[in-house]
């Protein structure tokens, strides 16, 4: 009880009101990251930006998913190794924690299971996971990390994904203008970005893009009143379940900070905030939204950008002679 | 003078002595960068990660100048646009602004008119500098940037690459153990790092790695006493002279960091430091180094090796719907 009342004095300095937080609204604030093992998080940085992971000592997860560019690369699909042309888009690595499931089609079950597939994705980083690890294991520097970490000097695939994922456990956004809204602060937001988000909810996208990620807790299908027409191959859910119902439907992607990881969809192919509500409201709403309604929806979502992660750019441990060579033209 | 007294403290504390400094060695400590403009460099630093001036929005200085990496990619020679496989090893840009010129063929004059090259170089970023600089003018965030930096909104390559080069004259990598020995820290190196130390000077590899940055200041003839045999088309200075004279001549690289800036010379031929050394002795001094020699000027060697540029991972204004996007497959 002793702290509370400091608390209270900072929050009101703030302009915030703990009180005034409302649980009616369908979108709650970012919660502050709590239990990171701190160690572990900055040698899951070194491991998030280390090329090394690739065959071509090129690509890191960063190439993608580019924490100075809201997560992602701003591409409508990604690069590979050798140039390829990535199937999809790359979804934003900040406040992934919070999705249900990771990848568009959620084939893997959590960050540490997504973080060994594009490692070993002939079409992504190009190596594979017994490469990756014995180029670290080499490495000194890294061996003495891991040795801290985890208390032995065993490198594995299982400790590389579980440290990314505690890295990656650290790249949330709070403190978005939406958030200092719900948190009581009522003047952060304008008239126009307010009447956006009673559009967003009277419209009904709140439907599918709620909770505290704006998204990212559900499945559903892209082309619910209208289907969507796409060159794209990618299938969705049904690609791991097997089932036809799941056809096109795609984890429903986190709406913060949206203004920065354009462009949108699975497939990259609307560029605008605008279009990806245009075609929003038309294919699953069955609603074609004025210009002033888009132009309100789209206010409101760019105040759903957050704080963004800040960090020291991490320096990584040299690779010695023994360490295998990366082989970006074989 | 009240200063006085405190610093000699201080240094003492640290286990230097200003006055045992000797001018007498052939190599000197790096000078502490002066007369930065922090808010150019902080635009620079942000331009400097900015995959958006390369025509592929994936392709960025850092993307062969990785600061996480010594300043280089690690690689035989560069990927470029495309997965184009570069010409040349990438240079390291840690230290480079005391280079007497930019490329290993000196055809720029200082680090602004390097940073140009590789944003209009097909092999490279593949953009030009009219497209490139277009980007920048429309995006919103970076027009109060380069207002705050330059006075007013006019965004050209001649800003921008001057922001670029007031970045990288900021990666200087001082307080290696090699600078404090220089500075009076007598026990900084260990007996095999000293005798490797005696040996550079006494075989002559001073002759051409000399000065503050153990390089860069002079160009010379790869290939003296042996001509150096290689695959690599570079033919060196001629390409900037169109002198027969100066065929093979190259921009002696530093030696700063050199156990991070992996493989070794202008075709990243030499693996280690070990092949480095020895080639080096055979073709440029007609010396065969033992085993136990080599070693010594190894453990020399890796005593350059300064405190790496640390700094906040800059985050990028977001694109707008009017800035150019991203054309990676065209």
């Amino acid at each position: 009880m002793r702290l509370k009342k400091p608390l209270l004095v900072l929050l009101a300095g703030l302009g915030l009101n703990a009180s005034a937080w409302s649980a009616d609204e369908p979108i709650q604030p970012i919660e502050p990251v709590k239990n990171i093992n701190l160690a572990m998080a900055e040698l899951g940085k070194k491991l998030y930006f280390d090329p090394r992971l690739s065959k071509s000592g090129f690509i890191s997860c960063n190439s993608c998913h580019n924490l100075s560019m809201g997560g992602t690369d701003n591409l409508k699909t990604s690069i590979g190794h050798g140039w390829a042309r990535g199937p999809i888009n790359a979804p934003t690595v900040l406040n992934s924690s919070m999705n249900v499931a990771q990848f568009w089609d959620g084939r893997a079950r959590d960050l540490k299971e997504q973080a060994g597939g594009p490692i070993a994705n002939p079409g992504e980083m190009a190596s594979n996971h017994e490469l990756a690890v014995h180029v670290l294991q080499t490495i000194p520097g890294y061996v003495r990390e891991f040795r801290l970490v985890f208390g032995d000097d065993k490198i594995d695939i299982d400790r590389v994904t579980a440290a990314i994922a505690e890295f990656e456990k650290t790249l949330v956004t709070p403190y978005s203008r939406f958030d200092l809204w719900l948190l009581g602060k009522k003047d952060a937001l304008n008239e126009q970005e307010l009447a956006g988000y009673k559009l967003f909810k009277e419209s009904g996208c709140v439907a599918c893009h709620n909770g505290p990620a704006v998204g990212g807790n559900s499945f559903q299908k892209m082309g619910v009143v209208e289907p969507y027409r796409s060159t794209s191959k990618a299938v969705g859910l049904a690609a791991v379940t097997g089932k036809d119902a799941d056809r096109f439907k795609f984890k429903v992607p986190t709406l913060r900070n949206v203004e920065l990881t354009y462009p949108y969809f699975h497939d990259g192919e609307a560029e605008t905030l605008t279009e990806a509500v245009d075609v929003m409201g038309r294919l699953q709403l069955g609603k074609k939204f004025t210009p002033e309604e888009n132009a309100r929806i789209v206010a409101f979502l760019k105040t759903l950008t957050g704080r963004q992660p800040t960090f020291m750019m991490p320096i990584l441990p040299p690779s010695v002679d023994e360490t295998p060579k990366p082989k970006p033209f074989d």
